[in-house]
């Protein structure tokens, strides 16, 4: 348990951290919701705050007044628990509460927050704030992802910052990593912050594998659509196929052909693909179908933690083959905080590692991101084990 | 025709009315879009401005720079003559081009017609800048319409103005006005402005009828519903019974029943329902199904033309009988102008009158608007007639 | 009033005619449902025959048993007075009642009609027995056009019977009829039978028109499609050119093209097309864009109705301009026979004439018939006007 | 590896065995597809003949003449590799061939077939038929549950055979066993046939778990449902909630409440539940909520196929919390076999056991059905753990 003071500094820094990834936007770019699994960054920003407010403020601060009644049912994302809420479709729909409104609430929340922990504090308390942090620093994630969309769907393509580098390393020639077979433990049992899925540790038998130590590169994935990957069946599964066909899909999420070259958009604006960087945004359905071609699978969620030591990570989400499913003796927290993760556990795929959205510290070896198969505007990426 | 001093004057007072009828929005009240008929006031902005710069400036301004290339894909809204563009439903995904960059190109085009026509005019010249103001009044309409879903759909329900009022009269008793049967010349033939669906004037054998000299009112509207109007299948279409279930309707737009009484959404935001003034925000079905259980029916377009200097109207659009088709004779202009008007002649039925909304001199005994027969955000209300 | 005896023996020659008209079947043809335009054979063999039970056994024949209690709950089309009723979507979903219990129910229904009108008659009765002929005439037509459509759209493309002619005559030069403007008497008023939207006998005011003496020909058609005419947007409705695109529309329904050929699917198979005779399966938007590309248009109902004398007609449907809407003067009938007609004056377009499919008698000068402007699986065609 | 004989045995009374089930019908009920999962018993009984024909037949019989060239768009399902398809949804439209042509077709199928296997034989042969008859087999099962599928949503609840009985035991107190944590082996190595994704043998590590000996009854869910299971949100997925709500699922499929008394549509027509009997046909959503409103959970496949020797299955499908995944080492079959299970991995779950609709023979304990999540038409059932 981290102490108080540390933790207010930490939501404090967090909560600057927020605002500050949007420092780069107009006024408009915080209003619209392309595609219903983008949210529009003024939601972000206020769902953020009414998760403090819904579960610490209005519980445990006595006498505090709301900012604004109506904002549980703006802000709420999917909490049954709570009451009624917008339906997601329509985030986007909603030009009020201005931004400026938006921003006041946050201050507004967040020096009640400081106020209370400063009178008194709890494990309760300290533990609840320390859920909001965290609940944040996944938004930060969701805000970068989200805005990148909006600004990539924008037929003029405009720039979010030229200081942003969405690939940091080349990679270098890929080598195998051979594990052998036998029971490892998966799981999170250190006294560091981990969510309920991590837990708790428990053993898992793999037969033997090997693991690249390197993620597939914009290089390797051109000869995928060079070799024709987007038309052979046989590389894919039935729902990937038909996702294929029914969207039309030629080529990663943001790649654009321009005068017979590929070029991404990225957060800097558009720009050629680097060849040996890792590639990113790509849906799960498409990394099946690379490794198939490559006569390869994708590593399951337990044979990447069980190697991970053994390769960086870090740059791009990386799809496992693994669903996501709860460990053995799972338990939902009680309340309204047990829908934080449970109940997505069913047609999802998990991610392991971490992107180059990921706030600092807000990984760690046994996360488990998870997201449907079809969806590519995160940082997604693969890694090839066989 | 106009002279050009007169028009170009006119031009301005056009392009500054649709300015100051956004001046109470916050900018992000410009970007959203409810649903797929209703456009973001930014888009209204550039998709008017966008008219004289395709339709006039591109055409016969030399050496007229565009203000941006791409705003051809962005503001046009379906002249498939003119080239490729954002989809409808998409206009409420684009953060960009912002607000301001699209006054800067409201002042930018603005400028430019104005050198123009300082510079040189023709008939032709003349005709066409006519026709874009005409078709930006058209749009202030639209424009205030929009702003009204955009803000009466929002869980906030914001204010636009306490200065607007929405029902000016409150009506007397109701009379019957009786109309002989015979000969009457419907359409328009002054010099005057008009559209192409308005010409030509032509003969139309009307049987005796008896048309209403006041627009129904909210009062005899919930009778109506009191009545159960909403749940007697025998009052409807076939297609109107099924979007009342389908869409659960059971009352006009914007109304809200809060502690047993009926109020409903305003410009001067949420207001009680003043029972002797014009009804509004109906669908044709809705005039129709009342029209019904009053043992009455809708005039028909040319019934309402005939009848028209014997009572006052310009509150309300008000539903016909009438489907929206050419009157003998029609001829579409050529190019993109000609699809003004003649390539919605199919599905709609036609609306006689006018609205608090029509800027002024914008409509006329002869104007035909047209809407779908579901459609409900504009000032819509009905006369009876038999 | 046709005298009782007569009415008799037309009652039966009628039911005996929807059974003949099924002759050629195999059982499973009965049974499917291809779109849900179309409904299954054995649902009209059931439907019509519920007709007379519902509004003539039922509420006249003392001591009437039911033939199956179920079976107004399968059989009714949309008598929303009369009950529930599977929703016309499922119609193709129901294996039960089996084609050889719906010959019993008619068999038995048919029997007992005939006794009720051989021991009491009345006016009353009369009127209600010749619209339930009436309606069974009509969908003997419809019987005739979705068997069509049942096998049509099988790729195994099964013959119905090789004695059936789909087009009888080759079309001469086409000549202009001249129509004098002034006002004409439109509608029916004999003693004979017809619907309730054909009445009454109106005056209508036309301004001076040419009517063409011929339908338009397979070969003309051939042509527009050749000029590229389903790619030219100029000519289409906005909604028309929406439905070519969606709809991936080239060519008329049933038309093939194999080794460079149009062929057609008709009653007796694929066949060559025959260049002069008379089109047919298209829509409203085929028809008002061939007439826009031949710079004609369509006559309204009015035109065709007021020049029918002077050409003959019979061979297809022919499309008109006008919308389907109310008389003046209309009046609903009591009760359920009230939603015959009425209820589906809107969104519709009105089609003058009759087909080869059309049953003997069923159809005059004034009948109208109406579809939705995208539907094109009746025999329908069109003549030109200007 | 079986011997030709006895395969040809095998062989000839499962081409007999889906004969036998299809005896009860009437003709219109081999062409009905109430719903997409459901296909028409005819299109089993030509599509299980199109497998031989196309797989061994064509191939490997000399001289062999195609009983229609059509069939194989016609009976193709979903290999991609063979050639083009009828869509699954249309399955239903498709009143040709007729049931007596597809008969003649498996007459003539099963003649051939019998034929090659007489005069040749090999490995490679024997292989193929083998796979083929386990095919068929598995489509014996759908063949049933289509079957009442189709008679079930007929609102006449026809009776298919008064001689199946649906549940066979009456279930005494449930109690639960014990299983040690540790490493266990789970696929298939015997002999015998069984399909790819069965294979290889595998160690999975287990943490000690309790496993429930009997099934959950009609009344343990009665219970549920009179606890208002169906309207607590936290006891679902997310995914789950909104199926709930959307589909309005208020009970089992084929469960009726008849004058406050639960009945439930069997094949022998509509009966009372019988409470201590087996529930069925529930999705893998409320398999979930349920357990999770007893406290306990689903287990998974390896729990299932550890403990099984400890309790007796075979009555109902179990929904396990297993998602469908490869096993290491899984091999995809060359060819179009290739497709038959590989391409379904994802976003499905896993079911053991077997029901009292899966042929004889026809499981066995490492057998490893799926099915998406919401489906329940199967005779689908559960087992607690913890």
């Amino acid at each position: 348990m981290i102490l108080t003071d540390t933790l207010l500094d930490f939501f404090l820094e967090t909560r600057k951290h927020s605002e500050a990834l949007c420092e780069p936007l107009e006024i408009e770019d915080y209003v619209v919701q392309p595609v219903v699994d983008v949210s529009p960054p003024k939601w972000h920003l206020g769902h953020t705050t009414w998760f403090f407010e819904e579960f610490i403020l209005k519980p445990y601060s006595q006498d505090y007044q709301l900012f604004d009644e109506d904002f549980s049912f703006v802000f709420n994302s999917y909490y049954e628990t709570v009451g009624k809420r917008v339906v997601r479709a329509d985030r986007g729909n909603l030009s009020r509460p201005s931004v400026q409104k938006v921003y006041e609430y946050r201050k507004y929340v967040t020096e009640h927050i400081s106020r209370l922990f400063t009178e008194k504090s709890s494990k309760e308390l300290n533990e609840l704030l320390e859920i909001g942090i965290h609940h944040e620093k996944q938004h930060q994630e969701l805000l970068l992802t989200d805005i990148k969309y909006i600004l990539g769907n924008n037929p003029l393509l405009p720039v979010y910052s030229t200081k942003v580098e969405e690939h940091v390393t080349e990679n270098g020639l890929p080598e195998w990593i051979s594990m052998d077979g036998g029971v490892y433990e998966i799981g999170h049992d250190s006294e560091e912050f981990c969510y309920d899925n991590e837990l708790g540790k428990h053993k898992v038998y793999l037969e033997p594998y090997e693991i690249s130590n390197s993620l597939v590169t914009n290089a390797e994935f051109q000869e995928f659509i060079e070799d024709g990957g987007y038309q052979k069946f046989e590389l894919w599964h039935a729902e990937g196929w038909d996702w294929v066909n029914e969207q039309k899909i030629s080529a990663p999420l943001y790649w654009h052909r321009i005068n017979e070259e590929w070029h991404h958009f990225t957060l800097g604006g558009l720009q050629s693909i680097v060849p040996n960087t890792p590639l990113t945004h790509i849906s799960y359905f498409e990394a099946f179908a690379f490794a198939q071609w490559k006569g390869c699978r994708l590593p399951t969620e337990f044979e990447w933690e069980a190697a991970q030591r053994s390769f960086s990570w870090g740059e791009r989400w990386e799809w496992t083959e693994s669903a996501y499913l709860p460990y053995p003796g799972y338990l939902k927290a009680e309340g309204a905080l047990g829908e934080y993760n449970g109940k997505f556990m069913v047609s999802q795929k998990v991610l392991r590692g971490g992107s180059i959205a990921t706030p600092n510290n807000h990984t760690r070896a046994t996360y488990r991101n998870f997201f449907h198969p079809q969806l590519r505007w995160q940082y997604t990426g693969l890694r090839l084990a066989r």
